[in-house]
């Protein structure tokens, strides 16, 4: 499969999922395949061209992480549900939650998410459904930042010194890989795929590690879902435009008063980007009553939150995530 | 002296000031007292009435901490070397930085700084100048907050477990102990002290040490001054009606861009309030460009700074400071 770049403007969408579907079918044969959904776009699409050619020889994992958005592994299942797809959930809460105990180095967290998850619960289920067959969500931007060392790619195994062939015996497909972002949105609508599932905001691969400073405690975890979830209720209806807004979990700790005594507390960083494309971004001037809205939502729904402050600087010199 | 209040209402302060006078003129008689003033309120009415009882007799400290705003200890002696009142300026700032060497918690650090400033440098100072009486800034707030053990003030000696006149052999005299800040604030202004001094914005006791969540290293003291004249030369023009404005120095590191790479930076985060008298308060809502200009001053003109936030809580359950 070459590499040339396909892009968004020309991609004709149904010649492109005849295409993928011929050449999953071929090199898959009667055997099986299977492929990990995470949620995002890009797996979407692959489960969904997968079954399209596979029908049930392609089999779909979801792993609950335990750091994902909340209800997000049930809405995912449901969502493909609907399209007729059968997702299996695999729970691997705590093996996650464990690899990512007194973990607080930021690379570190990400390197035990992608271990934990290729490593170990995926490398299990592969072996275990004897597929000889892997379909992957790598488009070309992860090529791209690869190769310039900008970000490690979580689907690139190269960088994790695993030949997959000669670990676990199976082939990686890449059906997307000449895509950008764009393409693949219209190949995920055009596959049928909702738009609330196409079109939603990026997620880091480390989930809500990655919103979290410091160690990812199963309780530090359930405190930034909590905050995650009445940030984005309050900011899709009135950040329509924004590129990405975000929850961060602090590791400082802040003085507070309750019941009119001093007490430490948490404080929770929202952000909120316009950008064209993450590689610079300015904060989104939000009204300012949803902004005191949300934060006294946080305070008085989140326990332990006593504060809450809202992003100013652009990236350049900030970053989209703080971890 | 009784500690009946007198409401600002009814100060006459030409009264009052006169009726102090010949207080601390019978007290002292024709012996030597001793001052530290801060450049607050409280301790400038004091040294000006102090003066004008005493003359020379008075001796007026001001201990430079270290932890002070930019060109705080030079302004100050300034302000009352134009109004003829002589005030000896104090290096103390390594016996500061040392005391607060590897000092996190917050209540340790201001105790640090208490202990210092009484312990160590004033007690040396009152006893190389001989003098048997010190006059004292507390004012009738003080002693309601220490009494309702919600604050604990400073200038309150019982608190911090000395009796000065057995430790010591000196008298301690308050004159300003039936007023609270609004008489201090008339009384100033009649001893002539001009409005820049006496309308100040608060600045907490362990003045910028508290401005800083963990230790207040040298370097971390620097970086917080800087970032302070920033937020202050910034948001004084606009924030005329806010209770009082601060910039926090937060211990956790944040992933920022330098030159395309990726790095660990600083963080800043903003504080304005607006508030009646401090006990509740809500933050102010200020223009979005002065916000973004700020944010922009900060990571442009402080090194290491990435990163810059504005507080959207309100206290309760938040507080003014962080630390």
């Amino acid at each position: 499969m070459g590499t040339n770049e396909i892009p968004a403007g020309v991609l004709d969408t149904e010649r492109f999922i005849a295409d993928q579907v011929n050449d999953i079918r071929a090199q898959v044969g009667d055997g099986i395949a299977v492929n990990a959904l995470s949620g995002g776009v890009d797996s979407s699409a692959v489960t969904l061209l997968g079954h399209r050619a596979l029908g049930d020889r392609l089999k779909t994992y979801f792993i609950d992480n335990g750091i994902m958005r909340e209800g997000e592994p049930q809405w995912v299942v449901s969502i493909f549900r609907a399209l007729g797809v059968h997702v299996e959930l695999v729970d691997a809460r705590d093996e996650f939650l464990n690899a990512l105990a007194g973990v607080t180095d930021p690379e570190e967290k990400r390197e035990a998410v992608t271990q934990t998850f290729y490593r170990d619960v995926f490398a299990r289920l592969v072996r275990e459904s004897g597929a000889r067959y892997l379909l992957q969500g790598t488009i070309l931007t992860d090529i791209d930042e690869t190769v310039a060392g900008i970000k490690r790619q979580h689907n690139v195994f190269a960088q994790l010194g695993i030949d997959p062939e000669e670990a676990f015996g199976y082939r990686i497909l890449e059906p997307l890989v000449r895509l950008r972002k764009d393409g693949v949105r219209k190949v995920a609508a055009a596959l049928g795929l909702p738009e609330e599932a196409w079109n939603r905001p990026p997620f880091p691969g480390p989930a809500l590690a990655a919103r979290v400073i410091g160690e990812a405690t199963r309780e530090r975890v359930d405190l930034i879902r909590r905050a995650t979830a009445v940030v984005e209720a309050e900011l899709a209806p009135v950040a329509t435009g924004a590129f990405q807004f975000l929850a961060i979990l602090h590791e400082d700790r802040v003085t507070g008063m309750q019941d009119g005594q001093r007490q430490f507390g948490q404080q929770i960083e929202i952000r909120c980007w316009d950008s064209v494309d993450a590689r610079e971004a300015t904060p989104t001037e939000l009204p300012w009553p949803v902004l005191r809205r949300v934060a006294d939502r946080l305070t008085s729904e989140v326990p332990g939150v006593v504060s809450v402050t809202y992003n100013l600087a652009t990236k350049p010199p900030s970053t989209i995530e703080a971890v």
